[in-house]
């Protein structure tokens, strides 16, 4: 019933056919043929809904059909009809890759990640605060340099969005070096920026290192507390 | 009484103007109405502070609009009634994002907002530590590099202050491109300095994370200490 | 019997001649002395292992000649008199680094290696899980990319393995600058991208800062737990 | 007796004379203002030595000029005498920073410093072991780099010392960019050594929150058992 591992297998194989998609003729036909097993890994897993009570019958299976992941399962097959293999319809069949997801999901990653999610969810205020911080930043900082630099590098720094280009690069410590300041003022507020940079960094690192220590010791308070009145009993 | 939804909407509206200003003749139609909506929040705003018993009368009033708060609401609206509307004044405009950081403090985001500030302020001496080492390393690393290199790159390390530049780039990885040490005795101290960039990055990322955990940890002991009575009761 | 102190002192004066190597005419008598040397110490270490029990005789030594560590020995010897000590066998002769691993688990490092590798493969399944989201945004933002630069810079963007050095660099915050996005919607993703390396960054920085913090912990209890009935013993 | 406060802040003046010599005729007075100063202060510095018991005496004078910050403190003023003020004692000039550090010493910072350094000390065999696997990474992927690109750019990677200039910037992840591999299997190495570089960061800060954050619990664990005694005696 379950084709997922085949599934993620050949949608492992697809992508790699996509890394060398630099030769276009061979993979045609590996192409055609990836199509057509998940064709019919759709009709395999329309008909196999009906084993699920929910989707009992032909309309559960049509109710199957307009469940999220069958969606994003046929969005991922009807391309290749429509277009013929076209090139345009990658991104689409890189939705493939969500499947992993679920993939993920399964086995021991499973306790990891409901761990990690847990972890994450109960300081989302924390990291909202600092995201919204960064996006405060990244405006201010852009707007700074567009005051300093916009005479002198109109090409890079002649409106606030073009700025924000640098800005981000600047902020996460990308620094690709394609635009950077020249005035003596633009280099002052980059080089602020560039430090408030490791804040933008440190700030969600350390929010998150205390949310999986937080959930680490809870998680082991529960089996200490568990424990403690065996102990007390004997 | 509390307009401040209304205002931030109105704000984040504006930077969005901010953001396409590369079409001004369009905004300047936009300009206009938000100057006269702020100019309307502020006359309703300074009217309804007679409602709070700190600032009744006419003299309250008065006394309200030399709060913080009020000026930097002024301060956002004059310009434009001054300069009518020029571009210069935009960097004070942008003074409406910090009645952002007020309705941050509304709601959800408030308990986080007390949260960070009471982990980062317990640990100010530790992160004033780790910033005066930055300083000195910044200034050492440039001396040294202004030391080795500026006889072959007058342009770019010919004076502490311009190798301070290259210090800032480096030691907080951001690494623009722009400016490197050429010399053999310059590379091996700009390597130093790199490495010595990911300690700058750890310290403070470590003493954050260090003091967000402890303050969770605070957090679960207050809980446990209020519920052990119950528990010892029963 | 254990040579190994003086073989980790030859292999650290084996890569600064591998250092130096601009001169090769110096080195060469160097690179000979230490080739008899390792040998030497091979042809000891042979016929030391007899002094084990699990090697004991000539069949025994013959066994050990076939143990992980003992081939990566012969392989750091044999390219020197196959090749005249050309160039080439040059990163095999690097595997005695490895032997350096052995020699950080003596001493006092012993404990500190126990103690990271233990907290790293506790927490194993929460790193798998964000290598492999890092994996899936390398693709998914190096397809993107793909998708709006290849028209333009062919070079750089033409095919997505192309993308992905792009992708890598900005990921990882490093950011060469030497491919960067020229079209609007190419530099919106790369922001996207860099903020995503931000997280990509803290994530596993607060796993493993969690899993150091847990294993203190646990150490901790331990002692406490050890000492707490000689407490209630008095 | 002591002056600490007066010649830091002398010596700060110094660094913003430092920062702004590129007009040296205005700086040579101040130049001569500070060593005066400096001389006077070492002079009463030595003097009131004797107040110490460990210095009584003129004996005790002369043993006080062997102590280590009195050779500092002649070090920054000997310089300015011999060559006249010429820039190169400047980086001499510089170690006055050094006194800095016993001021940060003083008052509220005292009790930081203290925390920092035992936390760093507590695991150092941790740092130093991740220090080890940096210093391993760097030495492996420069002679990765030097096999592959060395033929293609024998500028930059014609050697490993010269490739190890681009290993720090990219383990770092600094990314300078004036160096950057060509050749695809340079790329895939580069691209490997970017990723290792997450590692090299994110290990020693959680090393690091993981010590503060046990240094913290030590600290608050103390505060609960002096504290436990006098709950239980009531």
């Amino acid at each position: 019933m379950i084709l997922i591992v085949l599934s993620s297998l050949i949608a492992i194989l697809e992508t790699e056919a996509a890394i060398r998609d630099s030769a276009p003729q061979f993979f045609m036909g590996a192409q055609i043929l990836i199509a057509l097993l998940f064709t019919l890994e759709y009709g395999v897993r329309v008909y196999a809904a009906g084993e699920d009570p929910r989707f009992r019958g032909l309309s559960g299976r049509v109710r199957y059909m307009f469940t999220w992941w069958a969606l994003v399962d046929l969005l991922a097959i009807v391309p290749f009809y429509v277009t013929g293999g076209a090139q345009n319809a990658f991104l689409i069949r890189l939705l493939r890759f969500l499947r992993l997801v679920r993939l993920l999901r399964l086995g021991a990653l499973s306790s990891a990640w409901v761990f990690l999610a847990d972890a994450v969810h109960a300081r989302r205020f924390e990291l909202a605060l600092s995201a919204a911080a960064a996006g405060f930043l990244l405006i201010f900082s852009s707007a700074c340099l567009y005051l300093f630099e916009a005479r002198h590098q109109p090409e890079a720094f002649g409106s606030i969005p073009r700025a924000l280009w640098w800005s981000v690069a600047t902020l996460t410590t990308v620094g690709y070096g394609d635009v950077t300041p020249i005035t003596p003022l633009g280099k002052l507020f980059a080089s602020v920026t560039a430090l408030a940079g490791i804040g933008l960094i440190a700030m969600p690192t350390g929010i998150l290192a205390a949310a999986f220590s937080d959930a680490l010791r809870r998680q082991a308070d529960c089996t200490r507390e568990t424990e403690t009145p065996n102990t007390a009993g004997d």
